[in-house]
Formats: structure tokens, sequence, C-alpha cells
């Protein structure tokens, strides 16, 4: 299989479930939804060392928020156990401390809820009030009054969707990666939680030299170990690869975020030919295969 | 006093030691050290809820940097025991993930050195080399190979320098607080580690009405308290007011830079009055008279 | 009439016709895209000093662009008699210039067409060739090859759609008028064409004092005169307003950005009211009524 | 020679002569001086097609601006009897419209001025006053008052200084020229006119084939047509190049800005060989030789 001439692997991604709670940033300007929203989301590339994964879904027209102003939407995935903490931590943190946003709970249908209380900054002199429909607890703070949601919705989604673009050289493959990221983004319900959302460095489990170790650099997808590991899977003409990685609240984003990156990082010239991680199935129970796809 | 007519009060700033590294990314271009910089400084507007606080110092000319590439300076401040576990984590999560990027020392002067052996990721692949003069080890990784220095010097700075920026409406005591920002920005040495550089509800330590939480609202600089708050420190006419948080290599450049903010933030329309926050001495050793520095 | 508490005036907007181009570049990735219209656009506000009125319509998905690649649409609206030079201009050095991009006709399905044959650029080593269905000539350059239709749809669409945010003071309006910005990206069809999508100084045509200009300050709607003109239109309590102008290919459009524009606006804290402008009908044949569209 | 394993070509960038005026634009906050920038300096790539050169030359801190605020400077670069027309329209269109803005001749000391005379657009309500030791006008204006110099210093000094990236691919060679434009960012004096500061398709004068136009492809430089031309300057191995103009007040910044852009470009992976065009000493009095530069 091959899209405008790039070999497409025959192969599948393994992806796991995680929780992702969905937060709705909103604010009097897009600009300051979105300096709340980066804030919000870093130190969050991967569970693996990260407190959470967490990134931007996408920008809201204040049409489509609670209290008719501009906003962005942020997904913060993490264990069941610990998805809580994150969400006091990043909306007390990195959200009420921003200036004039408000925080809305972005899976309203959700069965799930996740309770958040931040009302009690407010020393007693916050009160509940409603904005859009939903209730909210407005709290009085030095630039004038926070609103929030205290309650959030939570969905069993997919973390982990993945897929490698490789190429002839560095930068053919990171703009690849790049044209990726540019496509995913207009996806809804996915992030990719990694520095602008490529993943340079892809990992194995643990390590075979240094024991106390989580995870070590997997070197059989190293283009410059090629010839010293036996096994590599660095295709013959590959000097370099990026990895894409997407969490989203269910498998049908999360497949359409894959079809989308990898047609796009297709166009690039020098891309060279496109594969996928997985783990023999001992990861999770989520298998993306390419070609059914695309 | 007055600076372009907006009184400035006769108080000072009370700032506390923090310790600090200083972290030279580098990077293709100068985009791609920002994308890196910008995750590995998220979640860490304040010690109090964040596991650091971190920010961007500075943009740096490919003359600037050890091996000629743009880059970007960042600050992670830290109490003594913990920057060693937040340099790990950040610049193992949030920049050998980034990609293209080298990590090298920011601070090589420094007296005090803390180790961040990260190259045992290499799981036996990695190698020692020197670039620009420095000693780093080459990783094989999946996009080519990440180099970094594993020795980062630390200094006893400043945190919680500040100053407050009042308005007679939201969006002038914004703006000015923004214009603030920006002219922090050309300084050297100092981070505004909060969203966008502005915090919108500063907090005093404890609460009086719930005792078991850390920090809550300063209710005596609450704008819409003003009336129900016996001992109110909000001027009248003053609706709303941002604080800036200055975290700093030393003393000298945590003052030049509220300097700097504060003429800034008076040139902006509707900025009404200038103070800042101090717990009269019992917080910090470090006082920054406005008087004095302006 | 008001929204969220901000009146809203009895008054319609007045525009007037104009022809309007609507062009799709593509490019590697979406900045590279972006870079080339913000070039192609620019010197663009109003046609009364300009050679015409251009700006960024949208950001495209590779999803949605002939050769599935990241894309932005730009409008250029001028006279009829002026279009085909501003295309070629603009399209010859600002975006065939600019590295990777290729460009479609964003209106195949007017029935008005103009050439703008680039292809002579090729110096006889150009050809024909078809991509996503587009006939297209490929040039050879110094970084490959460039791909541009060279026939553009074209209608006659709106210019001058309208509304003014009026604030209790300067950055009140400021923010208004941005949020109103933020809030029309989302629609279809439609630029703001001035800087950042805000015009700072509306004018009237021609001048009382002045007989040699064509052009001059609207002193009825200047604050700090609104005490020496007789007859301002100022309000009381106003001390700065903000003007939106809306160029768009149908009146459709232009009425939904001037609606979303304005509740958008009318969240801002300090933005007091709202306002349009008209001629009395002498510019033009178009009157968007404010309460109609709200 | 060599820098990085790159060749550098023996040969010269040909420049020649033209006009500059620097202009010093000022506003509330960095973020709208740089919008009002954005669109003073679009459309002006090249003299040969658009109506003037112009570009951002830096970002001013508040300490370095006439009144105190954050600044852009930008060049407009032109012949001389041109240059008034040019400071006029675009001070006029897309400065004094864009909020809060601010304008100061940013080449005081230049012995040569010219007058642009804006004022009138005040209708006789304009009056004159002093800000940071300038005489200016302040113009009632609908967001308040504007304000400006009216009397710019022009030098003359050099365009058309200029290198090309070449690479074994077109991203490799694409994001050379990326890493060049970053780092002459930091070179006072000098802009890179073109689309995000890389020009894709540099052009001979005229055209073998079609008589009737000014300026056609460089077929020699054109990596696809290698084998059909014969004399091709592509050198063996690469398969694209950009090139890097640069216009600069006087030859010392042409020259840093060559030599800074040209070491950056060449720590780019993929880079292959740098070069720079001539016409053999016809075009203009000045001559950058690479290897001296360097």
């Amino acid at each position: 299989m091959q899209i405008n001439g790039v070999p497409i692997d025959d192969t599948y991604a393994e992806a796991f479930p995680t929780w992702i709670a969905r937060i709705i940033i909103t604010a009097v300007t897009e600009e300051w939804a979105y300096n709340a929203a980066v804030e919000a989301t870093g130190f969050a590339t991967s569970a693996i060392g990260c407190p959470c994964e967490a990134g931007i879904e996408s920008i809201l027209s204040p049409e489509d928020t609670p209290d008719g102003r501009p906003g962005v939407a942020i997904l913060i995935c993490a264990a069941k156990k610990k998805i809580k903490e994150q969400l006091i931590e990043r909306i007390g943190e990195c959200i009420i401390t921003a200036p004039t946003t408000a925080v809305f709970d972005g899976l309203p249908d959700a069965a799930e809820k996740v309770p958040v209380k931040l009302h009690f900054f407010g020393d007693g002199y916050e009160y509940k009030k409603e904005v859009g429909g939903r209730q909210v607890w407005a709290i009085p703070i030095m630039s004038g009054e926070y609103i929030g949601e205290e309650e959030f919705g939570i969905v069993k989604g997919v973390a982990g969707g993945n897929f490698f673009v490789m190429g002839e050289n560095q930068m053919a493959a990171l703009m690849g990666a790049q044209a990726a990221v540019d496509a995913i983004s207009s996806v809804c319900g996915v992030i990719t939680s990694f520095p602008g959302g490529i993943v340079s460095s892809g990992s194995k489990v643990g390590s075979n030299k240094y024991k106390f170790i989580p995870a070590s650099t997997n070197e059989q997808y190293c283009p410059t170990l090629r010839e010293k590991v036996p096994g590599s899977k660095v295709p013959a003409g590959i000097s370099a690869m990026f990895e894409i990685v997407i969490d989203g609240l269910d498998e049908a984003c999360v497949g359409e975020a894959m079809a989308t990156g990898i047609r796009a990082a297709c166009m690039v010239p020098g891309v060279k030919f496109i594969s996928a991680g997985n783990f023999g199935g001992s990861l999770g129970p989520f298998k993306f295969e390419l070609h059914k796809l695309l």
C-alpha cells in the first residue's frame, strides 16, 4: 500500500485505555485562553515521567462556549486515581491564576464525574451562580472574579495511538511530522501531547544494560545504529524518523487522527516510509491497523 | 512618587531565596527550541502547587550558543532537594523528546553543580564527545542523536520579586500588566513564571475559614470585596489588579526587572496605581523598595 | 436593545459592492502557507490609500485543499479594473516567492473568471499538469517547482460592513474589538483587513479645512473632541472607540460576521456601547440594521 | 573553504544602492506594535513588482523607544523619488489605522530628511507637542490620539545582499534557510523582505523566450532543469536551493548578516553547499565575497 508514492507498513499501532477529562477554558480574548491552556498542558508529554498527558484539543468560537467568550478545549489524560489531583493542581495553579479565565466541563454528558472543589480558595467569599446554564462558583480574586464549574465528566479513552514518519533525512522526516500535526489539529477529540506534537526519541520499556531505569532508547528504530543492532527495523535509505503519539476520547477519533496525519505526512517531499509502533499486543487492547485506516 | 502620573506606593516587595538552574536548549531552528522550552516550563507557575517554578529567560542567537544553533534559555527554580528531580524529569520528558534539541548548562561558572545523568537512556549505545568546548553525551534516538551536558550549575537566587498593576477597570490593569511583561522580557536573568507572565489571583498563606487549605484568596486586595472586608487595601477607584511575580538569578536583575516593568505599566492608559506585596518581612530576606528602585 | 447589558444603537452599517477573489495557498506546513498569506495580504487595509483590501479568510485542513496539503484562504477585494493587476502582483511577488507554496482558485463555481498568467515566469520550461482535478502550471524554480492555477473566479461581494466598539476607556474598547475579531475569525467568507483586524482611526470623506485631501478624521466620533465639536456623536461616558470593518463574499456572511463580532465584544468588561457607521445611504446599497441582525 | 563540513563557494554577492527609512512604531503592547509593523511591511518583497521593499528590523524594549512603550523598528527601502509616497501611504494606511500606535523617526542623525505630512488628517484639530524630546503631531482619532513625527531621516544603504542555501533535498534547504533567518534576526540594521525571510524562486533579469516580461526563472539554478539546461550551476547532489536576500543600512551590517546567516545554515543537516548571486558586476557596486566575510 502506498500514499503519494510512500509505502505504508502493513502493521498496527497498539494503544491502551486512559481516563480523560476535557476542560473548556474561556477568557476575554482567544490569546488569554490560549496562554492558560499552554501553561496547564505543559510538563505533560508522557505518563512515564510526567504526572499526566495533556494537550490542546481545539480552539472554540465564542458561539460554542458556555459564557459566549473565546475558548480553548484541553484534554487531561491520567489513571483514574491520579486524574482528580491533576485537575485540581492544573486548574488551580495554571488556569485560576491566568488573567480573565473561566473553566467549564467539556464532557457534560459523561456518566462518570470527578469533583474538583476549588471554591475553598474564596475563603468564604465565594458564591454560586449560573452561567450559560451551568452551576458555577464565583470566587473573588485580585483581578475581579473567577468563574468555574467544579464537576468534570471523565471518559475511558485511548492513549498511545501512534505512527512513525520516516525520511531520507532528518529535516524531511521533521517536516513530514509537522504536516501531520497540522492536519491532526483539525480533528476533534484528540491531542498530540509531545513538544510541538512530535516525539523525537521513542522508547522501549526497560533497558537491556541498565536495569534501574524504566525506559530506554528503542535501538531497533535508531538510524545511527542500523548497522550495529541485529534485527534493526530501520528500512534502507531512512536516516531519521519521528513519532506522532495521539490520545483521544474514543477509538474512532484516534483512528481518524492517525489517517489524517499519515495522509498529510505523505505529501512532504523526502518522507519515504510510514509505520507504527506496537508491542505485539502486550501493551493494550486497541489495535489500529494502518491499511484498514487508510 | 509618580511615574507618568501614576502614584507609586511607598512599600516594598518581599522575596525569598530559591535555587535556580539555567538550561540552554538549542535546536535546528528557533521555533523548535522554543517548542521544547514551552513544554519544559509548563505546569510551573508557583512552588505552592506546582513541582517547581520555571519560565523562558531569553532567546539566544546562534552566535551565543555552544553549538552555533538557535537557542532558548530557561530557568528552573526549586528547593535544593527538589531541583535535581525536576531537571531530570523536565529535560528527560520535555526536551530529549523534542525534535532536534540539544541541552547545555547555562551557568557554567556556578560553584555548585547538579548531576543530571540522562545518558542511561542510550542503553549502552551512548558515547561521549565534545561540542563547543563542552563535554556532552550523544545518545542515539529515533530521529538521530540527542546531545546533552549532564552537569548543571545552580545558584541561590531570588523568588517572589513582585509588583501590583492596578487599573480603573480590568482591561486597563491587564494591558498594563502585559506591557510590564513585554518590557521584562528584555531583562537578563529573570522569568515571570505565571501564565503569560501575569497573576490574576494573588493569594495569602492559609485561610481564615477553611483550615485545611494552604493558601486562599487575598481578600484585602479583592476589588469586589472592597466594601465588605474591613481594612481593604484596594485604593478608591481601582476595580482590578494583576500581579507580576519575578524570579531571578540575583537581587540586581530582579530589581532591574521590577523597575523596567513598573515603568512600562505606567505608560498604559487606565493604570492608576502601583504597589507591591510583602508579609511584613516574615516571608523572606529580600526587600525591594519601590521608591528606591525607580 | 441590549446584549449583556450593553446598549446597541438603533442604526445601520452602510456597505458597498466590491469584486472579490478567493485564493487558496497551500504549502508544506500550515506555517509556510500562513507566511505567504501574511505577505500577500499586507499593505491592504483600505481601498482609499492601498491598492486593494485583503486579508486571511480561514485556515484550511489538508483534507480541504486541492493538493492535500495545509492551506490558508485569502480574499482580495478591489474594483473590477484593478483586481487582475493585484492578483498578478500579489501572487507573483508574495506567493510564488514563498517557500513550497501552490495556489488554487478558491471560487471555482464563480461565473466570472480572471486570467492570471504567471507561467511566463517559467521562460519556456513550464508545463501543464493536473493536481486535485485542477489544471495547473508547474514552473521550475530554484527550490523545486511552483504549482499554480491561472484562472480565478471573482464575485461581486460586499465591502465596508462595520460596527463601532465603544468603551469607558481605551483598553476596554480595544479588548472588546479584539474579542470581536477573534469571534469573526470563525465565520466563513469574510475578512477584517485592517491591522490585527481593527481600525483605530475611522475617517470621513474629504476634509472641512484641507480641501486637497481625500479623507480626514471623523471628528464627530473623536472622544477628545466631544466638548469641542458641535453635534458630537460620542455618547456620554465613552472615552475611546474602535471600528471593525468587514468585507465578505455576500450579504449573509457579512451580516453573520457583524452579529458574531458584536455579541463577543459585548462580553468584554468596560465595553459600553455598540454602534455602526453609515453615510445616510449615499455610500452604498447595503444596509445592515443592527437590531435586525442581533 | 568549509563550515561544519559544508563547502562555501568562492564567489560574491552583488548588491546595489537603495534609499532606506527606519520607522519606529510603538504601541500599548509589543503585540500591537508588531501587528502594525506586519501590515506596513506587507506586499513589499522585491522592488521589481512591489512598490518598495520592507521588513521588520528589530523588536525594541520600552527602554529604547522615545515614548517608553514597546516598539518595533521597520525598514522601508525604495528609490529616492518613490520613498516619500511609500512612507505616506504605509504610515497613513497601516500604522495610523492600527490600535494605539505612535510613529518616530528611527534615523534621527541622518543628514537627508523626508517630510511626511500626515497631520492634515486631523482636519484642523491636530496640534503639536513634544514626546521624548521629539516634536510630534497629536491627531484626534476615534480611539483617542495618534502621535507621530513628520520628518524621517533616510540613508543610502545596500539592497540585494544575498546567499543561496543548497540542500540534498527541499526540506533540508528550507530548514537551513530558516536557521539563517533566525540568526539574521539578531543583527541590527537589516531586513529580509521576502515571505518568512526566504526566496523560493530567484529570478534573472528579462526572459529568453517571452520578451514582454521583466524577470523570469533563473533556469541555471533550477534543480529540476539540471540535465536540460546547458551550463547549469546546480551542483551535483543538490535538489533544492533557497535564497536569502538582505537589505541593510550599510555594507557592514549586510556583511555581518550574511556571515551570521551562512554560519547558521551550515549547522542544519542536509545543507550541502552555500553560494551567492551576482551578475558579473553589472548590477551594482557592492561585492560581498563569501570567503572574506566568513
